[in-house]
């Protein structure tokens, strides 16, 4: 069997490590063709180092370093060039691994080039869906989730003759489902981010004690399975050990388990169709004594309800949110703003906003960009006071 | 569409009312066209009239009383016949709804004549699994299994690429999960069937509380999924909503949930390959609160590890441990025996036989009645003290 060529977008975050590891679990069976990170170039040039990959992605600082490291046999790209890795002629799978609306060019570009894409990036698809699967289809792409919840309903519906009637998005229920709603208006950074329940960036942290997160992952879903929003459930889990399940018409469940370590999904995208050792250690529900369930509390986490909402009126809405959220979490984790703010102006850009249907490129990024301003505005006045 | 002929092989029993009752929840899509009972003729022949079968085997009273009713259009048999009303032209698909080993010749006759079979019935494939796949392979027949965990293994192996590297039967515990050990002597068949966890049979419920029941299970799960008995695991999950889970090479599992209600996968065998709305109650997870999981303790209940011997034995062994099982447990039921000897007589049952490797039908049946014989030996001596 030939060698699957694989180019990692963001190999030196938390997805691309792991992808790097499912790599060397499985000699022979890849070869890593193309990396690309933003700033770590210093692990970027031990990757290279160990993987030789012919094309290479990366920011300013870093292009400036390769520029005069002497390293050969590497062709090296400004890290805006990413869409242009994502479609070589020389890469069969492209491995999202970045987060952010940088996703959204190279996803674009890998679909239209027909290439597998095994996104772990949400943004794209939230920002973009419509546009990126209609794409999808029409250049044959391959779309294969990394997303540990997303990866559980594409294997839960791999091969079924049955249409789901609806998915149930698993949810851990984040950092401060078990902190009383009075104490939310104190909830500082660090409060968040000392009680993540996995390791994870600040961001998504922020996102996950929210449930926007999820939010997210409901209209991701939306696009990947084809789903109205109205099929899609969400039901908290904390332990995680269902990632995922989806609901047939005669009432019958379909879940997909495993232990919490994203290498599991990151595996099954990279070989899919086949199934092969993952090193990692086996799941022993008897061990773990009980998986707990409970409905999501939509009045102590609004974000939800909104992304929902934002999902179902679609065209540009579901980016005014992203690029809203991203804006506000950041002014939250500067200490800028309060916790509770994080949805009072979010939801006021939500409100403001005049959605374009069916929109263009150009027209979902003049969406955002417009949130982005628009959200910097509402927050304007609390800096002052 | 055609409607789909079935014949409900033990119609006046819970399984075979169950499966009147899916018929009657999709009209237009089933005929019933045969129908046996053993000796309820009574609620038989109110399905005779129903349903308008046009062949009915039945018991040598219902015979009579058949005989004489000036029923006409219907066919009638003795109940002996079964394996001639299971391999009818005008049959596609038959209901094995009938417990015990008469179940072996009409499933034998049903494969070799190439019908899909929907057994819900578990002791033909424990005494003779080898000559029944042999023959529905030889004959294209299609086996879709009824029992819920079997079903759940079909289900979620449906479609998939991969082999499983292994199942886990998932089993309620039985009605002495909770109970001592150091009371299962004083154990009398009220105290086990006043308690069983779901209304079942006599012998079954037995079989339940000495997780017999499960190890049966295992062997069936053998011959259905083609698998060895190293790669069935047995998992206690009280709640019973987890139906059973298939595990793949990479750590992976999928999982088959519901409501406990056979109309589910009695639905899913009819219907197969579609999935068709049953009218029961979703799954509500949230509500449910919590699912819980534990090893089964063999040292309580070491009839499953004798099951899963003879599993691995193979040859005449299953036939024995179910012949031996049988018989142990209606002199159990009939107060002949203690509960703690049900155990220790298949055992010594199991321990006495010489097994025949690679058995012709003779040679199990041969088996099956020395086994009887023998345990009836065994429990002689108690009988007088």
């Amino acid at each position: 069997m030939k060698p699957c060529r694989i180019a990692i977008l963001g190999s030196t975050g938390s997805i691309g490590l792991n992808t790097l590891k499912v790599v060397d679990q499985n000699p022979g069976r890849f070869r890593v063709v193309a990396l690309t990170a933003y700033n770590n170039f210093e692990l970027l040039e031990g990757q290279i180092k160990k993987y030789k990959p012919s094309h290479v992605a990366v920011g300013p600082e870093g292009l400036d370093h390769f520029k005069s490291s002497g390293i050969k046999g590497v062709k090296f790209y400004p890290v805006v060039d990413c869409a242009e890795i994502a479609s070589l002629k020389e890469v069969d799978t492209v491995v999202l691994a970045m987060s952010g609306t940088g996703a959204l060019m190279p996803f674009l570009a890998a679909v239209r080039a027909g290439k597998t894409v095994a996104p772990a990036n949400k943004e794209a698809l939230v920002i973009a869906g419509d546009l990126i699967m209609k794409e999808a289809r029409k250049h044959q792409a391959r779309i294969i989730p990394i997303d540990s919840e997303q990866s559980a309903i594409f294997q839960c519906l791999e091969g079924q003759r049955s249409k789901p009637v609806s998915v149930h998005l698993t949810a851990s229920g984040g950092p401060l489902r078990e902190v009383p709603s009075k104490d939310f208006k104190r909830m500082t950074p660090r409060d968040i981010l000392r009680h993540p329940r996995w390791k994870m960036g600040p961001k998504i942290t922020v996102d996950s004690a929210t449930l926007m997160n999820k939010g997210f992952e409901v209209i991701e879903a939306k696009h990947l399975f084809n789903l109205g929003c109205d099929q899609i459930k969400v039901l908290v889990h904390p332990e995680a050990i269902i990632h995922s399940m989806v609901e047939f018409a005669d009432g019958s469940l379909l879940a997909q388990l495993g232990v919490t370590d994203m290498r599991l999904p990151i595996q099954y995208a990279l070989t899919y169709p086949d199934r092969l050792p993952t090193g990692l250690k086996d799941l022993d529900l008897a061990q773990l004594g009980s998986l707990n369930f409970e409905k999501p509390d939509l009045k102590r986490f609004p974000s939800l309800e909104l992304a929902f909402e934002a999902g179902r009126l679609a065209g540009t809405m579901p980016a005014v949110l992203n690029a809203a959220d991203e804006e506000v979490v950041e002014a939250f984790l500067k200490g800028k703003i309060g916790f509770l703010s994080i949805y009072k102006v979010v939801e006021k850009v939500f409100l403001r906003h005049r959605i374009v249907k069916n929109p263009s490129l150009k027209e979902i990024l003049e969406a955002d960009q417009w949130a982005r301003e628009e959200a910097k505005k509402i927050m304007e006045p609390r800096l002052r006071c």
